[in-house]
């Protein structure tokens, strides 16, 4: 074979390491906090051989990590071992399917996603282009599989919006909202990140399995945290939110229904401090239920438009000024005009019920704006333009 | 004329204070804060006499009023004296259409009202029941004229829904919403008050004729601040939207366009520190993007449904729990089951990547909630009903 998945390494430590991670992500489910803090404390190579060890040293071991209690590396070896076998060969599908690997020593490892902490992805199995993950900006557009023309709709729109600009699009490849971003941002030329629940080998749904290739084949990436070949298990979609929200700078749901997945994946960006957006719809619609869920109790920021998710990620334009009160003053005297019969001021002032002084200067301003006229009958009313 | 517009009132002194009020009401336009400050340090009967002096005492009547300069009184009588020939008939109007006066000495004032300070109502112009102007509960239910089908269905839910609970539905008369929350009030049988820009004696909107009629006959109000005859002006609209505030524990805006006069209501509910609701729609909608634009800056509450009103006037039930995560142990050993061939604890644990322990532990968990079935051969999921 001549593709080797941890060729966009630095050098032999990062390759060490990535091997190691690599191995310890077949031993694991995803976000093993156990995992994680032995990793964080050992490096990953030492964590390996300590998961695996049978030796009576978990106090040792713990004691090596804060916050790590013996019982704990004793519950983990319990849950690692039956997946000793499954270490071995866990580069070969990878090399066979050209997935590269990309971890935190890889030049394009996204390192938004370490605000998960001991919940963070082990490593990243890539298909397509490594540095689509980590782009400047980008904005998770998700929401539900069965959703409405008009969500698709949306989705598409702000997709279509953003990729132009620059910022990538991530989604989780489902049907509905998930695929309407994917090809939104597609088509528009931009970038676009896939995160999978199973191993990227596979297309997940079979249905998108152009779309897939298209993301790969243009620029952008499909990415799993899962080894391949792995089967995309019910956990394993709830775990692969989390990546959706933590790698990028903000989440929108565009549709949701009141139990949705993709209020999950809201829940882990406003967990890790992440903005997060929520498209309304009619509230006789189910599938915005949970949109309207997430503005009611989940403090998310009513998104009407990509401008309003520009302004969430804090790049492109001012905010619209907004001012709703009225001039009183100019109101009151126009209410008092016809635009027939002109009018004196002191007509005007007991009509507005303002002080003829008042009704003087406002005749004043209106007529520099062009919406009164003066004749020696008086002041009259222009049709509004 | 046998019909006595002061009526209600309790005795002869809170009969003369309200002549003074409804004399300062057709001298003034509504809100007027100088002259309601002159009210508040004087009384009615001496805010009157001062109001249509001709004494060079600006100094000492202001005097007698904290926070008002001489100016501005100065600058009041220039407003006032222009109608000065306006006060002598005021009750006229009202006593042949049978209006009743309610002054803050009437038994059935709207206490909630005194909340606009300096520009509250100097008084209230009813026709119907003054007892439907002191609702226990009220709620304002407003929105654009130009309703679509959607709003006008919304509206009418949320007042059929509130108005048998005993909750007054406050609105403003007009096309669109406003009627959709009045009909829906009184054919759910419940109260419905609406406030109008000009006198209460005329129908505005002339095709609202027969509406404001019914909720005159069956227990409901139609209010206005300003006397019998006057016109229904710009200013006098934008006036009487406070009102509608005012006079509702909280304000519900259903359908509004980017400028609507609905964002005035909701603007004053707002400043007042009225609990503040906002209907969402489609973003496509050009009615629902005022809503949006009150969900974005004003913090409006999102509301999806009467449960969600009644949350906000704090009557009715316990909002609906919500919890977004799942139970990931149940997740995982229901991931790894099969609901064809049974499995053993091993195979499970090496399928979910838990420990043996915790998937024996959740077998059991699962088996009590009749999810899994054992047999010899090992566990099987149980097809979901």
């Amino acid at each position: 074979m001549s593709f080797d998945p941890l060729a966009g390494l630095p050098d032999d430590t990062a390759r060490r390491d990535a091997l190691a991670r690599a191995r310890l992500s077949a031993l694991s489910e995803p976000g093993d906090g156990v995992l994680g803090a032995l990793v964080a404390a050992l490096g990953a190579e030492d964590a390996l051989e300590a998961a695996l060890s049978d030796a009576d040293d978990a106090a040792a071991v713990a004691g090596a990590a804060a916050d790590l209690e013996a019982t704990a590396v004793v519950e983990g070896r319990r849950r690692w071992a039956p997946r000793r076998g499954e270490t071995a060969r866990v580069l070969d599908d990878a090399a066979r399917t050209g997935v590269v690997l990309v971890t935190p020593q890889h030049p394009h490892w996204p390192v938004r996603i370490d605000d998960l902490g001991p919940h963070a992805p082990l490593c990243l199995w890539v298909r397509g282009e490594t540095s689509a993950v980590r782009a400047d900006v980008a904005v998770a557009i998700v929401g539900a599989r069965a959703a409405t023309g008009y969500g698709e709709h949306v989705a598409g729109e702000l997709a279509a919006s953003l990729a132009p600009d620059g910022v990538a699009v991530v989604s989780g490849a489902a049907y509905g909202i998930d695929g309407a971003a994917h090809r939104a941002a597609l088509g528009a030329g931009g970038v676009t990140v896939a995160f999978l629940a199973g191993g990227v080998d596979r297309a997940y749904p079979a249905g998108h399995q152009d779309l897939l290739r298209r993301i790969v084949t243009t620029g952008g990436a499909v990415v799993g945290e899962v080894p391949c070949g792995s089967a995309p298990t019910k956990w394993r979609f709830l775990a692969r939110n989390r990546l959706i929200a933590a790698a990028s700078d903000a989440t929108v749901v565009v549709e949701a229904g009141w139990r949705s997945g993709s209020l999950n994946t809201a829940s882990h960006a406003a967990s890790i401090g992440r903005p997060l957006g929520a498209v309304p719809g009619a509230i006789t619609s189910a599938t915005s239920a949970g949109c309207h869920r997430l503005l009611r109790t989940h403090d998310a920021v009513c998104i009407t438009g990509a401008d309003d998710v520009r302004e969430m990620l804090g790049i492109g334009g001012e905010p619209v000024g907004v001012s709703v009160a009225g001039d009183g003053l100019l109101v009151r005297v126009l209410d008092a005009l016809s635009i027939r019969s002109p009018r004196g001021v002191d007509d005007v002032a007991r009509r507005s019920g303002l002080s003829p002084q008042e009704v003087q200067s406002t005749l004043g301003l209106l007529r520099l704006e062009g919406a009164v006229s003066a004749s020696d009958d008086g002041w009259t009313a222009l049709p509004r333009r």
